[in-house]
């Protein structure tokens, strides 16, 4: 049988389930979050043998650093682990919302119902915890999820997936609700990415080139994020002590992330006064600056080339360029932002008003760091990922953003004339 | 130079008037709409000698019936298209609008904002009324709309596009607002399909192989809509004059559109008594019906095939079946129907309850005709299509499912820790 085959069998199986997980109450799906994670708790040795294995192969193969960090669990991750699903669990349920009932003129009641959207493929790499997030995430929203990990990950996963289907079984839920991929070969992803009739999203939650192949691939429809340039526009009204402590947060308090910042915008007024404070403070967290001719008139920089704009570092370096006015920072976020997240920092309401209009990244800020564009952060309890692209959802995810809305519609005999 | 490169230069165009049209104020957008409408009435000769050379084109192609009567443009014709586009402009404006601003502990207020998609491509067969509207609800939702109609159309839609242009160039937005493919060849199709960098959304409207084309190739993202087999369920508590009259209208009143009833779902219970009646007055309407082995017991009918209840007959022919119950009716949905429409007719508080809540095609109805399921008749204004594919929109789209939201933070110095 050929991978094809074999998924249209698992996603008969993952279509029977989301007919069941759709329409049980929401509080049965809340006790199969709250049992899902005592149930990780309570069987952490396992999966702390389970992620030995793996780490031992990643050993052997001499992987270290960041990425050996992102493979490795501990009591305490679990444990993070856990407290992730409770608080998925203790938001409040999205499904079943109804939104703005009308009335027509010839008496039928029309409004829009939320739903889940089906069956979700996460394909992910690396971080074990992402098995239990979009589990989760899946679930609370009334979604049968389709999980594939990566292949360094894969008896971590494994074990995570064991003690969660266990779970949602036990809480009356099929243990079909979180499927997997039987094996993580490349074949078998792009076998899920095609199966149009089976799943109704693909997340990819990666590198870059993951998600180059899966969307290049796919004929089930993908939400992506390839990466994060934000900005920071320091304007001529800027106050100058926001603007040194945004600029620095933005930058430094987690520079491996895609919500810092990547290229600093300064309006010229204010350059003189604001990009020396700005760069002792910056580099005394050791942060290399780049700059254009300008910011070079100013402070001692390295010249920033073409590529410092379109750079997204992860690290502590930093691109800045002066700009002429307002019109100036949002054409250059135009040509080289991501579409992720930009800020502002001004006093001024004009300025301030027509940057939040006009500036079409998924998040827009006014007068705070560029950090602040997450999930948790924003009210969404989780996050499932952070959408660049406008259709569906952009910006940060949570499990609202798993849900699409039909039509009901209640008449009392209506027929068409 | 490839069609890829030419497709980069238009895109850039389109690109740089998204810019601009999505920052324009709706009155403007609806002064356009209403100078586009003025200027199809007023320019109506040059139209309808442009429709002429289609139409001997087609004419010497042997093209007859329903296909040269959808090419057909008349002065009344020209007339709904303008009254179309005023009706466009009388609808609020989406864009701009804010929801559901909190305030989050830190100070922080988070909301969403409603932008436009940027750059929407259709692609259309055949009728050239859907150059002036998908260009109308496009601008109305600030999009740019980058149009690619049938060549059997294309001097009418150039015609009806240059028009279009020059009032919306009179009314000072750019011209590149509404753009087109220098050409209807596959090749440029698919460049267009494959732009996405350029274009963010694209919308096929036409038959099954047109849009299947679409979905195979496309990487920029596609809200399709393959076909309507929408469905009635008479339970055994329907009040049998409003079912036969939702049964007669779904099916005759217009049963070449996608949302009349395909497959009528009777309850084993009711059948003696209803199907009688109903097939007594679909027949007097000219109906065949096809019916299962419990219908032929009752009533005088072809024997239904498998290949019935996946048909979308767009005809006036009818499949029919017995079920035993609601969970039957539900069950006979989910393997054969498309997402489309199904309507229920029940006076049982509880079934038709259950019926609106577990059934997730894309418009669900108690109590009145399938043929509701349109933008028009849901409030909408007017519609850019039907989408039964659950992500981003769900159901007929109007100028508000051509928009996204995006994030507003507003700060007042906050940092993260």
């Amino acid at each position: 049988m050929n991978h094809a085959d074999e998924m249209a069998i698992l996603g008969r199986r993952a279509r029977a389930a989301a007919r069941r997980v759709a329409r049980s109450p929401g509080r049965q799906r809340d006790a199969a979050l709250r049992a899902m994670a005592d149930a990780l708790e309570a069987r952490t040795p396992s999966l702390l043998e389970a992620n030995a294995h793996d780490l031992s192969t990643a050993d052997a193969a001499g992987v270290t650093g960041a990425l050996r960090d992102r493979l490795k669990l501990t009591a305490e991750r679990v444990q993070s682990m856990a407290n992730g699903l409770r608080q998925v669990a203790a938001q409040p349920d999205p499904v079943g919302e109804m939104l703005g009932e009308q009335v027509r003129p010839n008496g039928l009641r029309v409004g829009q119902m939320r739903i889940p959207l089906g069956v979700v493929g996460i394909v992910y790499e690396a971080r074990p915890n992402v098995t239990a997030d979009a589990a989760g995430l899946c679930l609370k929203s009334g979604n049968v999820v389709f999980l594939r990990g990566g292949s360094e990950a894969q008896h971590s996963n494994a074990a995570i997936l064991t003690v969660l289907r266990d779970a949602v079984e036990a809480a009356g839920l099929p243990r079909d609700a979180l499927m997997s991929l039987p094996s993580t070969d490349r074949a078998w992803i792009l076998a899920m990415v095609q199966a149009e009739d089976w799943l109704d999203l693909i997340i990819p939650r990666g590198g870059e080139a993951l998600i180059r192949f899966v969307a290049e691939n796919a004929r089930v429809p993908v939400i992506k994020h390839y990466k994060g340039v934000c900005h920071v526009f320091v304007d001529a009204a800027a106050d100058l002590e926001k603007a040194t402590d945004i600029a620095h947060n933005a930058k430094v308090q987690r520079p491996g992330v895609c919500n810092a910042m990547e290229t600093l915008l300064v309006h010229a007024a204010i350059a003189p006064a604001f990009l020396p404070r700005a760069a002792e403070r910056l580099r005394a967290s050791g942060v290399e600056l780049r700059g254009c001719p300008r910011t070079g008139a100013l402070i001692d920089v390295t010249p920033a080339t073409e590529a410092d704009y379109h750079a997204e570092y992860l690290d502590l370096v930093l691109a800045v360029k002066v700009v002429d006015d307002l019109d100036g920072a949002m054409d250059h976020i135009a040509t080289y932002g991501s579409d992720h997240t930009e800020a502002i920092v001004s006093e001024n309401y004009s300025t301030v008003q027509r940057f939040l209009e006009e500036v079409h990244s998924s998040v827009v800020i006014a007068n705070a760091s560029t950090r602040f564009s997450d999930g948790g952060e924003l009210g969404l309890g989780a996050e499932i990922g952070i959408s660049t692209t406008r259709l569906h959802a952009y910006g940060p995810m949570g499990a609202v953003d798993l849900t699409t809305r039909k039509y009901v519609i209640r008449g009392s005999g209506q027929t068409r004339n």
